[in-house]
């Protein structure tokens, strides 16, 4: 039995995924069940959770769909050529263990307001940020994410969640709960993509989805290893990319990127690409990179299928890491940036949790710097 | 002036690629001058020099072309799609540097002849294996290429080649110049995809063009390290490649390879990729992988233009390594492994120098399994 249960009501408010598909799929509920918190887990009273493209890449069934083209809903993405696709694109990253209802969200700041067997009921009324990647720590590095919050176990569109007592990172920090709940999901997975293209000071990196919550992330984590920053993101927000550190802004819908991104690093090319859109651009960011560059995606919004010079790769000694799973100590050393005042939050906007579908509508919209929350 | 020239002749046997184009472009001249022995430079007596891709690949101008196609004279090789080819594809790898008259030939096995200003001329009469890789130590592993052997300076392809001293590796083994010959360039390659794809005792890789220079040397190469392989070549090779250590052989054009290998690897995948052929099965080589699987590739004559499903490389933390520029510790170590017999010479046929021409024609068949060697 759960220590801390009997101070807690049996049902909470939440948000629903019922199923795969648009918006409509969300149904907020008064009722819903508390989460069941089993042997080694805590419970979470959640204070804020963060937006994020995973949300709306899993509702809508991205991750699986043969092309990976966007819904009509998700306006500013541009669709993919469906040619040459391949039924089994989904190999072994599709979404069929998840059952519904799911509740979503992956970036959850809270408080501790019970503990499962085995967890020290010390910790009841922590401070806590989750990080929203379960994992096995018995396999190899790469291979140990099992769960993913709010994907294959229910997130933090609720008023209480359960997670693995080592998820629950306890901080200590004078920002709001909506301000930290910025930081999971977008700052793990961009230190770790900075992490392992071994980004250095005095380096170049090319960010692209510069003004979106992985991006802005970048910029900031960029310069904290010292590096130089040229982010690319759509027209219109280069004062707020250039304030959050960016050296050069290169519109998304130049008409020559490449060329343009060349005339800043000069011909010697750029030490790392981090990508998080994919998309057409994808075979001119492997040709921004020096000899011996390194190339980091964390995402494809813009379409996964895409044309790949291998001899870029070859003739250049490239490197390409592909990002989902950031390493514990990548969660832990972004809990001490945020903590230190190192990174910023960049709350964009908040919404309380009914507003959640709402919320969802405005952020495939792209036209936000930074994040959305959810405030419980 | 260099030590030891006084007792060489003047002129000497080669063999010129007098421009980018056909097997035409090879002539034989039997008074072409020594070549020049500059500071720090050994003149090498040539033994032997094997054939390798490289040497066709400079000569049809295989690395500038916009589509990677293959000429039609290299039969075997698959075509690739121009459409949506990129004018710009050449990028940072064209071959612009290679003036004419120019000798080829990158793995060559010899003895010292003469020697250059600040090299000790105890070094002549020294049994040496060249390291084809010309290199400027003072800069980042992977940006230190600056020529190579038979490319961007003078090959072996001849009865002289001079090159810098730290290239010339000091060779014990009753090995003969033809069967050292077959190791430069396919061996460090092949090493060097090992190395960067950690590849380790117990893992699974699976092999392309597993008949070829780079194929065996992987083969043999991935046994050194107590790994299981799954070797993908034309049909009709199975025994040879067993017999060089392979586990499991599957015909490149099954009608399935990649549920073929599926179903020796299990569902989870396998460890490591080394690809030398690219081509139409790329894809299915990503999704081959395990998650957390390392990707390496180190020629593409299938075809370089291909799709990628960046959701493989994303979803599955996979990481991609391209090769052209082995360190320098990784040919010493093939030298090593050469020395102590831990790894065999494959020589499928000799030829004379003369003969340069009809053994280029034999190697673009892809009928040989091993190397074909000039014997000086």
């Amino acid at each position: 039995m759960a220590e801390g249960m009997g101070d807690l009501p049996g049902t909470m408010r939440a948000v629903v995924l019922t199923g795969f598909g648009g918006i409509d799929r969300l149904e907020f509920r008064r009722d819903h069940p508390l989460p069941a918190v089993g042997k080694g887990d805590v419970l979470v009273r959640v204070g804020a959770c963060g937006i994020n493209n995973t949300d709306i890449n899993l509702r809508t069934r991205w991750y699986d769909r043969a092309g990976g083209e966007a819904l009509s809903e998700e306006v500013g993405l541009r669709g993919v050529d469906l040619d040459g696709t391949d039924a089994e694109a989904a190999g072994s990253w599709k979404s069929e263990a998840v059952p519904f209802p799911r509740i979503q969200g992956a970036a959850v700041v809270g408080r501790i307001a019970a503990v499962g067997a085995g967890v020290d009921a010390a910790r009841i009324g922590q401070r806590v940020i989750l990080d929203p990647q379960v994992r096995d720590l018995s396999l190899p590095p790469r291979a140990q994410l099992q769960a993913y919050l709010g994907g294959e176990r229910d997130g933090g569109f609720a008023e209480f969640v359960a997670i693995p007592a080592e998820n629950a990172c306890a901080v200590d920090s004078s920002l709001s709960d909506a301000e930290l709940a910025t930081f999971p999901t977008s700052y793990d997975t961009a230190e770790e993509m900075l992490v392992r293209a071994r980004l250095s000071a005095g380096e170049t990196v090319v960010i692209t989805g510069a003004a979106g919550g992985v991006g802005t992330a970048l910029i900031q984590l960029a310069k904290v290893r010292g590096a130089r920053v040229i982010a690319i993101a759509g027209s219109g927000k280069e004062d707020r990319l250039r304030a959050l550190g960016a050296d050069a802004v290169v519109a998304r819908d130049s008409a020559d990127v490449l060329g343009t991104v060349r005339a800043i690093t000069g011909p010697r090319g750029a030490d790392v690409v981090a990508d998080v859109v994919g998309g057409e651009m994808f075979g001119a960011l492997l040709k921004m990179l020096s000899r011996g560059g390194r190339y980091s995606t964390a995402g494809a919004i813009a379409g996964p299928l895409q044309q790949i010079d291998l001899r870029d790769l070859i003739y250049k000694d490239l490197e390409m890491y592909g990002i989902t799973c950031p390493a514990p100590e990548t969660f832990r050393r972004i809990v001490h940036l945020a903590e230190t005042g190192q990174i910023r939050p960049l709350v964009e906007k908040t919404y309380p949790l009914e507003a959640l579908p709402e919320a969802q509508a405005e952020f495939v919209r792209r036209r936000h710097v930074g994040k959305l929350v959810i405030v419980i």
